[in-house]
């Protein structure tokens, strides 16, 4: 089971892809976790370029089974933060569906819960649960990455209990 | 000068496409106005699919030289709305670069006014103001297909005035 976890930004758009570890007892291992950083000086549309043909490539590259993305709500102290992000989820949900992904949207507050045991953990205690998690020598850098990784192992916890939808 | 104008949503999009009229002193033609009703019972990423084939057809069809989509703001009363908009926004915004198009993004005041002379006019006033500009017998209904004609026409506008960004 390959699930893979994406954290949508204009700016950073981070990935974590995780599969089964090699012991059936064992939680997950990292296949490849990085982020797109889209080209500050470009205009909004250029990236959404950008992205797509980024994304196009990893799903090519690591095979999910499973995409996870956050659910959305409305941030109402940002909301053109809010906006902005939902032009590159558009995107991300676009490049997913073609490539006949199956795809859930997660809670944040399950996510942050499922990877740290609190549903409204910072992000620091979201890196550090990370690197516990899947054995890394250092908490994710930076923390979209981490984002990414704790959606796709909430997912594989998801999948795991059978509860996918 | 052909100019495409659109009104993202992900229920209703709205396109109209203007073209110069066959005397030097008149306003401009419509080419091609109406909406993709997106399917209501798919989810979010079937729907954009959908929007990304019916958008890039239009756009192989009506060859604009010109793009014109109204630019963002956070409605603080209504921010699901924009954010679920966004989404939509953001494959229209993709397909219209990756096409190789110009696209501006217009301030929807300045749409309201360039059509209506009132830049908080109602969707109504639009739908008149639109009905008599390009001289239909009746408002373009819904009122997305006016919004959208309505951009065009201000972009038209400022394509004349050489006052493109």
């Amino acid at each position: 089971m390959r699930v893979l976890g994406i954290d949508p930004g204009l700016s950073l758009t981070g990935y974590g892809c995780v599969a089964d570890g090699p012991g059936s007892g064992r939680g997950p291992d990292i296949v490849e976790a990085g982020c797109f950083r889209l080209n500050q000086r470009a205009c909004v549309s250029e990236r959404l370029v950008e992205l797509e043909s980024d994304l196009a490539a990893l799903v090519e590259r690591v095979g999910p089974d499973l995409v996870c993305v956050e659910s959305v709500f409305a941030h109402s102290r940002f909301p053109r933060t809010s906006i902005t992000m939902a032009h590159a989820r558009g995107v991300i949900l676009l490049v997913i569906a073609r490539a006949g992904c199956t795809l859930i949207e997660l809670p944040p507050a399950e996510v942050k819960k499922s990877v740290t045991g609190n549903g409204r953990a910072s992000k620091a205690q979201v890196q550090e649960a990370i690197a516990a998690h899947l054995g890394l020598d250092e908490a994710p850098e930076p923390a979209d990455v981490a984002d990414a990784l704790a959606a796709a192992l909430c997912g594989w916890h998801r999948s795991r209990s059978g509860a996918l939808v």
